[in-house]
């Protein structure tokens, strides 16, 4: 007897709004969006025929084709919805499963066509947060790079001389976020590994965490250096913070930088399968609040503990797990940062980050790195 | 009399779906995805409280917000439905325009909380194809930025030594793909560029267009140098393709380059305001016809003439217009990439690429790069 054919199949947006998904499924990226449908155990990918060279080398597992093969007019070409309707129809499916992230324009026309579509829930892929063994190599191998580029990065600030400014100098000028940035961005490159966002940020630049830090750098400042590169080619992330000190910490900035890393090792401590994230942020709320340490706002600046405890890290720099109060049990094979912080405007931002593999019984770092503050 | 209150309002997504669109109208970017709400000529922002101090920096032609003060519960923050259902609620607004991209996801939550939702066209901001003063600017720093780079990719090719296997070899070390674009992004962090994918793609690597090229460099093969970087501060893009040789080119390889570079004048004398992009398209086909080269597939990969002549360019490296079978009549001020190109296994790629700012009576180039065939 012949099986019965699906007309049901998960529709999602290459290099687009399901990129990373698309990636983990089929192991397929490319610059320009394109089309992959999972019916049962079937694995199709729609590519321009710029992309099908490359696609076709993925081997059997992956059914590839171009709008060529389905004849599709040139006004199908240009429009994904159109693309995905003809694409759905050959397939011989009449219902759409979409992720939340599926363009809207394209959900019309798929209604518009005839189709029947559905909105599946976020993730697409629950098992994407729990790593596999290449997976795990992948971002071992990121997060050791990532710690290459910040012993780098320390290095430089430590090799820095005090101008009677207090501005510091290397090579006789200016050592700026900028500088320290490039530097790390060039070694990072070395090991075929891209980083946008970096964050080089002293003194009260520090206390913005999204401020990615810019102009000269001073001593007496805290520096934060949050370092999150992503690998070319295996397309995984790594994420390390460090906060450093040139010159004499005054005593507060001292506590702060204490108290962080005190918070740090009891939330680390806390990390295995079965725990919360909502629980191992607690603990750091707990180690804040008993050292009297407020979060709040003041002039309408967020100040203290402003962020989550950490979040998951693959093909996503931020992806689930959340280490937050909303963070569900932990599993083994999760791959999490765990990176309390304090800001204080005057003071100035304290963040210390490390990756960790989840494990039964606790977690193991990724990577290692030295936690050097005054240098 | 008071104005009467807009209850209509455009939601666009920014860092996500709609990132470039809301950098475009807003001048803001994060890594996250955050909101932006435009009713009439008011512009709003709902960023997370990590953001609001960057933000607040936009100055006054921005209100910008966070969800505390909405006094958001938790379960909104985490959902950008849900923080869109309450923030256009907080404006008075009952009717949302999204773009083609907005995700089902938000849209499904803001008719579940009574909104009502319609879909604007792309593009959004048609404005965005025609540059402002200020674009040209960065964009032709990006540019030249690129051909800066280019030169460096270049020269790193023309000193190489050509070993007994015909191998290009640099300080004794085979020259591969992997160290020209090591250069290459080395130069253009510098400037404070990233390119992530740029193209070095040797021999038939270079008839795949999207291959970006891997392993050792050859004499006598033609290698295809695409590089694309983006500005870290502007976010505008530059684009340019040369395609060299190291060694002697066969006389095949010497009239593809030729018909190339051919087809590259017809088209940049074709460029001016009121031009269709199709025409353009067109003397490109022409110039390849009449030279007897055709365009079509061989075991099922795409040979020829097998991309578009052009593209805009702007905050995104593919944006409208469009130069092909499809794109209409051409404005002054646009930016657009002329990039003709030949691909044929066994013989090997060609692709020559200038960025162009079109004028009511020609184009003129953003940056000019030497065009070198043999090294």
């Amino acid at each position: 007897m012949k099986s019965k054919k699906s007309t049901s199949a998960l529709l999602l947006i290459g290099a687009g709004a399901d990129a990373v998904d698309v990636r983990y499924a089929s192991g397929f990226s490319a610059p320009d969006p394109f089309l992959y449908v999972q019916t049962g155990d079937e694995k199709c990918l729609l590519v321009s025929p710029l992309e099908i060279g490359r696609a076709l080398k993925l081997g059997p597992s992956v059914t590839c084709a171009t709008p060529d093969d389905y004849g599709m007019s040139q006004k199908a070409r240009r429009d994904l919805g159109r693309q995905a309707a003809v694409f759905l129809a050959a397939l011989g499916c009449n219902n759409a499963l979409v992720s939340p992230r599926c363009p809207i324009g394209v959900v019309r026309r798929l209604e518009k066509k005839g189709l029947n579509v559905k909105v599946v829930k976020d993730p697409v892929f629950a098992e994407r947060s729990v790593k596999t063994p290449k997976e795990i190599r992948a971002l071992r191998q990121a997060q050791r790079a990532t710690a290459d580029a910040m012993k780098a990065a320390v290095a430089l600030i430590a090799a820095a001389e005090i101008g009677k400014d207090g501005g510091l100098k290397v090579d006789g000028a200016p050592l700026t976020s900028e500088r320290v940035r490039h530097a790390v961005c060039v070694r990072l490159l070395e090991k075929q590994f891209h980083a946008e966002e970096i964050i080089i940020a002293g003194g009260d630049q520090g206390t913005d965490p999204h401020e990615r830090g810019h102009g000269p750098l001073r001593a007496g400042e805290m520096i934060v250096l949050d370092i999150f590169p992503r690998s070319e080619t295996t397309g995984y992330w790594g994420d390390m913070t460090r906060t450093v000190i040139r010159g004499r910490p005054t005593p507060e900035q001292r506590r702060q930088y204490r108290t962080v890393l005190a918070a740090q090792k009891a939330a680390l401590a806390r990390v295995a399968a079965g725990v919360t994230g909502a629980e191992i942020h607690q603990a750091v709320c707990d180690v804040f609040a008993e050292a009297g340490y407020e979060t709040g706002r003041v002039d309408g600046v967020p100040q203290g503990f402003i962020h989550s405890t950490g979040h998951g890290v693959g093909l996503e720099i931020h992806e689930a797990p959340s280490v937050s109060p909303a963070g569900g049990p932990l599993a083994a094979g999760q791959v999490i940062t765990i990176e309390p912080g304090l800001y204080y405007p005057g003071v100035g931002g304290v963040r210390i980050e490390d990756t960790v593999l989840v494990t039964e019984t606790g977690c193991t770092l990724l990577a290692t790195c030295p936690k050097r503050f005054m240098l």
